[in-house]
């Protein structure tokens, strides 16, 4: 392994250890996605499950072989054969290698207790078991990666047997052994000897792996002492999901790995495409980045106590670590300053090339979004709303309708077969009067049924618009049904997606400002798309 | 050292580095609740700020004063004198005294870096500051941690320089050294390898602490690395919440160096209390307690993958890599059982001690919850409705009033000087009619003022209700704005506080439910107290 020692394995789990994680669910497109931005990050492997599992796996193995990856090599995940049957007539080894991947990974048991009290099969069997099955596959053309599952457990409980284990996937021909801290229950210090000695025994003759799990809250260091102690291939998942408390968070993992033990994870400079990368993951598994995050969270390099922003704008070295830019990430001095001075800036260019940070419109703007966000307001993650403020600080933006009045009515127990709740509203187009009406789940369902109709009549693609999500945050909980609230709409119309904000202590009206943002939004890009080359 | 050499002094910082998180923000009644829970799990001292940074803190350390703790000592913060004059002079150390706490905590530049060019002082002048801070402090009968901010990277960059600035800690009597990883950007090897060689040189004079951050995500790994090395002092956030990505996560290292490491941190028997106290400070701190947080999280011992949930039922050791009772947490297998049973029982047990786990009574609780808790409702947090709803159950509940209708109109632009929404309703009570209308800001806002209108004349403790908070999450947002909504409110009468939950995918009516449940909440409390004798 000397000739590319510095070189380390990356191993994404997202679509399979990643999926057991309470709430992740994917669609086979979503796995697709997935895949594709794993690819250009820049992972080795990403582990996908096995089409045996059931349809969805099977159709996606059969999908992911139309597309074309740069970078990374999907592979398929099984387990050693079952007792008493041979690889051939076991049914999950056979899916196994339907997924005609180049790569398979099988997990195995290494601790003697799994094998005896959950397995219920004897200690030789279970040699039998992992030797048989790597050959098998072997056999089959291809490169096995060897999931020593609880074998720090087994190491603690039974050495010799643990070891056994090991060596059986070795002789059976695996390219790497993927040491398993299953329960999540092992000490930094600890993985590190444990390491140390697996590589001692099998380092010239296979790589060795790590793969961690955060029960303890030391998945990442975990990992990072089992690199320092030998391995060269690390399991994990992008963003840490996982069973029970997480795998080990592979955001987390690769940045300290690269810029500060002199690895290399990614191609050449795919690290600074770690945040924006992390953050499409989080999409298409429909979770949020926590704020917190270590490197890639909003909150990583934001800076609040005076003193800390004070020695931060003297030398960014004062207070971080390693620069945001290093891994696609950005600094921000909360309540102090705007955030993405330099963002605000390269907004205004798509419409005005040559403005300066000096000129005056810079600095309106920056005022202009320093007291939106302190009433509530946040442009992260609006970035409809955001270009809609900026357009119209430059002038470049032209209301689509005025509203006279809408009035809305809710009603329990709601009348004859109506939804409980409806809305009414008058608004103008070009002096021309529409007025109308709608019904929904509650107001804000019938607010948005009824804008929508009167602004067809004017601007038809306005059908076209569909809401993907819809988000409220209550800002000052402590006012109780009084408090300001902030919601956050997500739009598509199929060819992208925008977010747009809305602010109010009515959460009706809150609404309303996010709606008609996104309304307007997609009919500004309509005008863009159809008569660019005349603006 | 040697005589409790077991023992680890914890220092939570949850209200002075934690209060630098992002969105973290308390009153001074928080800061006495947290203290309070704080000091009911036991830890050793409590970091609260500094009198002389804001009028709260000066009025929280009057306040802390008249309460009496158990387990745990308030300190207070600051840092060494400022240069160029003496510390009588310096109205941040009169300041620190003003807290009258026996212990204080002062920060001190360590990494020459810092100290040339961010305070802009000499190398040897920054000794000064340290050692004439640290006696002054102690002359006035304090005693003093001293906290080396920077210290890793000043080791790195200046060794010698760096053990000089503890030197002078020392001299002036410090009892802790307390080293700081400010940037939160060191290796647990080398913390671990830094940490021993510090030992040695003053291991034997004070006590050495270690203070993580988070930006690598290893705060957890690096403060279990420091014990190892020898450190007996720990600083943290109970819940991982400070500047940045946050400070080392205590939930995550207490029960580490408790059930692994063999250390105490907590008078015995309170490590069960873990989950439920810091359950207690993220309602205090208005954060979520994240369900993959280690140890204390919802999913930290919750079980997805089918051959883990069989695995686990022959045997949890399988999976599990402790019990989840030891930290006050449970185990949840998601999707096939619901939890708290036991929780359950015990409820019914108020009214009708004789009940057991077969009695039918319980089996249609359960029912009832499990097909609650798949519509959306939580009773974890919304004590108040699941004690109503066990109620009902058993027939010990009697409404006490009848909705005919309620009607909520919005306007948008609000009529005259009137707010923008109005509610009005018709209930009534023993066959008396009531009708009337509020206005509020939001249709919730207004409901809520017509409701307590209406019943005020039938009930008037209705009047002692105070709405403390409102909180409203969106539950499956890709519904858009049909999404349906879980409304949970928490109210005060004075006496005490109970919360309450409605589901609905209209938000007027989840917060109706939550409402309606917290007023009968109330007057059934009332009830029991006045008539106990009686019933």
């Amino acid at each position: 392994m000397s000739s590319d020692s510095k070189k380390i394995h990356i191993l994404d789990s997202s679509l399979r250890d990643g999926a057991q994680g309470e709430g992740i669910s994917f669609s086979v497109q979503d796995k697709i996605h997935v895949v594709k931005a794993l690819d250009e990050l820049g992972v080795t492997y990403i582990e996908a499950g096995n089409p045996g599992s059931n349809p969805k796996d099977l159709e996606f193995f059969q999908e992911i072989k139309k597309v074309s990856l740069e970078n990374a090599e999907v592979v398929a995940f099984g387990s050693t054969r079952r007792k008493g049957i041979t690889c051939a007539e076991d049914v999950q080894i056979q899916s196994l290698l339907s997924a005609q991947t180049d790569t398979v990974v099988i997990f195995g048991k290494t601790w003697d207790f799994q094998v005896t009290e959950i397995l219920k099969a004897s200690l030789e069997e279970n040699i039998a078991m992992i030797k048989d099955t790597v050959s098998y596959l072997r056999e089959q053309g291809k490169t096995v990666i060897f999931d020593a599952e609880h074998f720090f457990d087994g190491w603690n409980a039974n050495k010799e047997y643990a070891l056994q284990c090991l060596k059986a996937a070795v002789d059976g021909g695996a390219r790497v052994l993927s040491l398993c801290d299953t329960k999540g229950g092992s000490l930094p210090l600890d993985i590190y000897e444990t390491t140390k000695m697996v590589f001692q025994h099998f380092g010239s003759q296979v790589e060795i792996g790590i793969h961690a799990h955060n029960d303890s809250g030391l998945a990442v260091a975990i990992s990072l002492m089992a690199v320092s102690g030998g391995a060269t291939h690390v399991q994990g998942t992008l963003l840490g999901f996982g069973e029970r408390t997480g795998n080990a968070n592979l955001s987390a993992i690769i940045p300290s790995l690269e810029l500060k033990m002199g690895y290399s994870c990614l191609p050449e400079g795919k690290l600074q495409d770690l945040t924006p990368i992390s953050k499409t993951v989080a999409e298409i598994a429909n979770i949020n980045v926590t704020p917190g995050m270590p490197y890639i969270g909003s909150s990583a390099f934001a800076h609040k106590a005076g003193m800390h922003i004070d020695a931060v704008t003297k030398n960014p070295e004062a207070y971080e670590h390693i620069t945001p830019e290093s891994v696609g990430n950005e600094r921000i001095f909360l309540m102090s300053e705007v955030a993405g001075r330099s963002t605000i800036i390269e907004r205004i260019r798509r419409f005005n090339p040559g403005v300066t940070k000096s000129d005056a419109v810079v600095g309106e703007i920056i005022e202009k979004i320093k007291s939106l966000e302190h009433s509530g307001y946040q442009f992260e993650g609006a970035e409809g709303s955001f270009e809609l403020l900026v357009r119209k600080s430059l002038g470049k933006y032209k209301p689509f309708f005025k509203l006279h009045y809408y009035k809305s009515i809710g009603e329990k127990p709601p009348l004859g077969e109506a939804l409980c709740s409806f809305a009414q509203l008058k608004i103008e187009v070009d002096g021309q009067i529409e007025i109308t009406a709608g019904e929904g789940d509650g107001p804000v369902h019938a607010l948005d049924t009824a804008l929508r109709k009167a602004l067809e009549r004017f601007y038809p693609a306005v059908a076209q618009i569909r809401l993907i999500d819809y988000k409220v945050r209550v800002l000052d909980s402590k006012s109780t049904t009084a408090s300001k609230v902030r919601v956050l709409i997500e739009s598509s119309d199929g060819l992208q997606s925008w977010s747009t904000v809305g602010v109010s202590s009515d959460i009706l009206e809150a609404s309303w400002l996010a709606l008609v943002d996104s309304f307007e939004y997609k009919l500004i890009k309509d005008i863009e798309r159809k008569f660019k080359s005349y603006l």
